[in-house]
C-alpha cells in the first residue's frame, strides 16, 4: 500500500477541564508535541473561544497538528496529519495524551492519499 | 448519537494538477468554501512548498478547513471539521471537488466528540 500521508485522529475524553481552556499551556504542547515527533514547524494559529474552548493549529513541513477542545465537556479532538517516513506522529499523540489528562481516548487511523502506481 | 462535530475526509484524484500548485487559487477556494457552507472565516494559513505542493488551512468558529496537495501527484487531501447545525459542510466539499477538477473523489465521514449523555 502506498499511502503519501498518515493521519491519526485522536478523542480525548475526561481530560482536565482546566488546561483545555489554557490557550498558552495548548499552545506550548502542540508545538512541543510536533517537534518532538521529529517535524518541523513551519507556523501556528490558535484561538480562543468565548465563553471557553480553544482552536489551534501548528503547520508543519509534513502537514498539521489540530486541536478543538470542549472544556465543559472534558473533550479535545486532536489530529495527526504527517508526511514522509521521519517523523513519528505516535510520540506527538502520547505526549497530548498524557498532557491532556485524558482518562478515556482512542487514536483512529486513516491513511491518506492511497494511489495507484503506475 | 450525540456528536460535537462533523469531520468529512476528501480524498481528491486526477485533479488538475495546475491549481494544486497554484496557492492563491487555493486559498481563495478554500475561503469561498468555507462562507457558502455558512462558516464564519477567522483566519488562514498558507505555505508553498519546493518544488511543488501547498498545505493551507481555514479557521473558522466552527472548526476548520485543511488541505494539503500533490500535485505531482494530481492530488489533495481537504478536510472538513464542522460544528453546529448551521454549517453545511457538504457544500464546501462539493466546491472543493468542482474546482480541483477531481475526475475521482471519495468522501468520509467521521462523527467527532462521541459523548455520554448523564
Amino acid at each position: 500500500m502506498n499511502a503519501l500521508g498518515r493521519h491519526l485522529l485522536l478523542e480525548l475524553k475526561d481530560c482536565n477541564r482546566e488546561v483545555l481552556n489554557d490557550l498558552s499551556f495548548l499552545k506550548a504542547v502542540l508545538t512541543e508535541a510536533a517537534s518532538e515527533a521529529g517535524a518541523t514547524v513551519l507556523g501556528e494559529s490558535f484561538h480562543q473561544f468565548n465563553p471557553h474552548g480553544v482552536s489551534g493549529v501548528v503547520i508543519i513541513a509534513e502537514s498539521h497538528l489540530f486541536i478543538h477542545t470542549w472544556p465543559e465537556c472534558g473533550y479535545a479532538a486532536v489530529d495527526i496529519f504527517t508526511c514522509g517516513n521521519s517523523v513519528k506522529p505516535e510520540k506527538a499523540a502520547q505526549k497530548l495524551i498524557r498532557e491532556l489528562g485524558a482518562k478515556n481516548h482512542t487514536v483512529l487511523e486513516i491513511q491518506r492519499g492511497i494511489l495507484d502506481t503506475p
